[in-house]
């Protein structure tokens, strides 16, 4: 593990000082576009315009070049043509800037000329320039007041989830998606093809970042797999790493290669990598958002014992075949518990074996409190999953259903936040959109209400049991992985 | 297979007299609200409540007993408790009732003496009556006024989809989630407990029935293998057969035992049925739909070349790695076609080789058309997948988007519906919810519009890509089986 990463990077997500380096009143360049989302998220350091051409940018006065701006300068972003670029950075790396972000692309991407270019830029870092890019959307850092590319209203709230993307499409598209979930950002750093600061420098300084609890990555190919792996291990020792690595297959690895000039591991490799590390391997942006979200709300957890409580036998039966096959435990509940459960559900046709149905998605709150203790007072189970019971009524999702589904939450949907709070063991929900018709979007407005409302009371809510399962099945296994490890 | 199916099923389906045992005018018990469900519905032939306690529920007239009623009654359904069921069913059979759908739990799922009732009842469906559960919701039939026992609003109108299970709990989900997507159903089948009508009846009747092209299925146990693989190899030569079996892991089975009794088969002999039928395998709710939508939008097709359309180069890495990883195929182009491609998107970092990335989710109109043009002129594939650009602006998806979310799918979003009609082939589409805030309800009102509108133009659309893949994989699947089977 390298030494102090904290300073060494702080000018890239704490500048005090900052220069856009082909600034432009024209939002469709990437300067212009950066420049307005930077200004309009509200940088808060002093930032500086640099374009030869105009004399103002965005009511901001322009300098010909980063030489002339008359103050220190922390860090710069880069949004230049390609082959303009190498100079650039020189003058930077004279000016005493200690890192920039390339935004530019047409480099190694794009084949051989591009390569000797960004050879020639990295050539320039070695000489004390910490380099992000070239090809990418840069930082987001919502305390340091930087945004990516098209990020200008990203959340302004900090958060413990880092996320670093080869990608520059998913360093977007993961904060914007996550942001309706709850989750928060510490850092986002799209890096494109690493011509200098890599996937393990990131690693190193967001192990040691004291505002970073969860790493999660979008990957496509490592510089140094010996040092990639060695840092896995060590890093997920204490901080959970969450990778969803692209280009597995062949399809995959030939446009990786064409995207970030990365050559992709084989699968092969990966899954040693995965088997040998902490770290958690994803396959969808979807599966690292539920992932990062149980671990933003479950405390640390081993067992894999679940009951699952669902309204409907069928709904109970598939529930079980889910779970089951990714690796969670559904065990069969003893004779004794099973008699007291039964005599709580409906007599007829409600299964008390696990899953327990609760003979239908509406069953009254007295009811669904009474299986639920009575599921943690006697029964050997670690997660109690509550899948799919309906807090506003079935016959409201196919209409807008004005009349109920605002109110309608009230005392069933309190239930699992009450058992949860009483026996302090973990509760997550399933609550799917039932409703998708454009017409129903009252109803949805309200699911998203209760989703948000239990994900404040620290129960991860999931859109299928399929997520959910697999998100569990990920964070136990990070620690039992960890145990194995450690022991 | 038997002989006229159709004639013999049709009083369960359109009866033209219905009466309802057990009907009630409290909502809490089975027969009161399945018969304000089904006034509600608006079944249009001659209803008829039977209740002793009662001379007149919800507006009807009650009769005693079913023998009471004056006129012909070709249906019923029965909500009485199941010790009195046996002697409904006696008495249905001496009016000359043909069909009746037993409603009540408390059969065969309980134990001994719900078994020793259920077989009471199975003698009387041998003295000439058929009989639909117990243990059920009953029947969904649109065109013949019927609805399931929470199904009020269920849409009205009738669609070329039949969906049977086994559970009643999907029964009602697979409608009410289905309703948002477009599809529309011929008839739904509850049939629980399987005490005279069966899954082997009800594929013989579907498959003979025209209101019905695709037939799907959550089963979980089957009465008569041999019988029902026989009729799934037949069926499907000419029907799609899209089946859900739950109950395939240990925990899944054991919950089936006690939901409706079925003896879950192993896995092994499952994937036998499937690899030896053209019956298509899903594994959850959501596979039903989105495989169901493919086969209601596409024509038959056997190719899996498909290519993918993106914006941004991580997009396309992970998009071959989830369209290989489920067995299509994602070709490289050859030079010329990368090219003439090259020539068409942003000179930089934007893959050609297949996936296409356009350079960021906002190409402009004419340069996708242009590619999506020169990839069908030129190009080996058989789909175009074109997957998550954005009709919208992403800096609209964080806020409500009041300004634009409505307007600006104009020309852009008119590009795929353009080409496919043009090209007259395939052209599938990839429309996530990016805007999961409860404030961005806007946006998804529009997401789901333009949703709509497409599945309007015969483009199917998914929630992500792997779920198209998985969809795509699956019906080019069956018409590759449906060919090695039948040469």
């Amino acid at each position: 593990m390298a030494g102090n990463r904290l300073e060494e990077f702080a000018p890239m997500f704490y500048p005090k000082s900052h220069a856009v380096i082909g600034a432009s009143a024209n939002v469709r360049k990437f300067g212009g576009r950066f420049l307005g989302a930077l200004l309009s998220f509200g940088y808060g350091g002093r930032l500086y315009a640099v374009n030869p051409q105009e004399s103002e940018v965005l009511g901001l006065e322009t300098y010909r070049s980063v030489g002339d701006i008359p103050g220190p300068v922390d860090f710069a972003s880069i949004a230049v043509p390609a082959l303009a670029v190498p100079g650039v950075v020189e003058e930077c790396l004279a000016k005493g800037i200690k890192a920039v972000q390339i935004l530019s692309a047409g480099f190694s991407e794009v084949g051989e000329e591009g390569r000797r270019l960004e050879r020639e830029v990295a050539r320039t870092a070695a000489k004390g320039i910490r380099i992000i890019g070239p090809n990418c959307f840069g930082v987001y850092c919502p305390a340091g007041g930087l945004t990516i590319l098209p990020g200008e209203r990203l959340p302004k709230q900090s958060g413990p989830v880092a996320f670093i993307s080869q990608s520059g499409g998913y360093a977007v598209r993961v904060p914007i998606r996550a942001s309706g979930w709850g989750v928060r950002f510490s850092k986002v750093i799209s890096y494109g093809n690493a011509c200098d600061v890599n996937e393990c420098d990131l690693l190193e300084y967001l192990y040691q970042d004291p505002e970073t609890k969860i790493i999660t990555g979008y990957i496509e190919g490592v510089k140094d797999g010996p040092r990639f792996f060695k840092l896995l291990q060590e890093v997920s020792k204490t901080k959970p790493v969450i990778l969803w690595k692209g280009g597995l297959t062949q399809g995959g690895a030939r446009a990786a290669h064409s995207h970030t000039a990365s050559l992709s591991g084989e699968e092969v490799i990966w899954e040693a990598v995965f088997r040998q590390t902490s770290a958690i391997r994803v396959n969808s942006l979807e599966e690292l958002l539920d992932t990062t979200i149980t671990f933003l709300h479950l405390a640390p957890q081993r067992g894999r014992k679940v009951c699952v409580v669902g309204g409907g036998g069928g709904i109970g039966v598939a529930a079980a075949d889910v779970c089951e096959r990714v690796g969670l435990s559904v065990p069969l509940f003893p004779a004794e518990l099973q008699t007291k459960l039964a005599s709580i559900v409906p007599a007829a046709g409600a299964s008390v074996r696990n899953p327990v149905d609760v003979g239908g998605p509406f069953p009254t709150p007295a009811m669904l409190t009474a299986v639920l203790e009575t599921v943690f007072s006697d029964g050997d189970v670690d997660t109690m999953i509550v899948d799919e019971l309906q807090f506003a009524r079935t016959t409201d999702l196919l209409r807008d259903g004005t009349a109920r589904s605002g109110n309608d939450f009230g005392e069933l949907a309190q239930v699992p936040v009450d058992i949860k709070t009483r026996f302090s063991r973990p509760v997550i929900m399933v609550l799917p959109v039932e409703a998708t018709a454009p017409d129903a979007l009252e109803f949805e407005g309200a699911r998203r209400k209760l989703y948000n409302y239990y994900l404040g009371q620290g129960i991860p809510v999931y859109l299928t049991l399929e997520r959910a399962a697999k998100a569990l099945s990920n964070f136990f296994g990070y620690y039992q992985r960890r145990d194995a490890i450690s022991s």
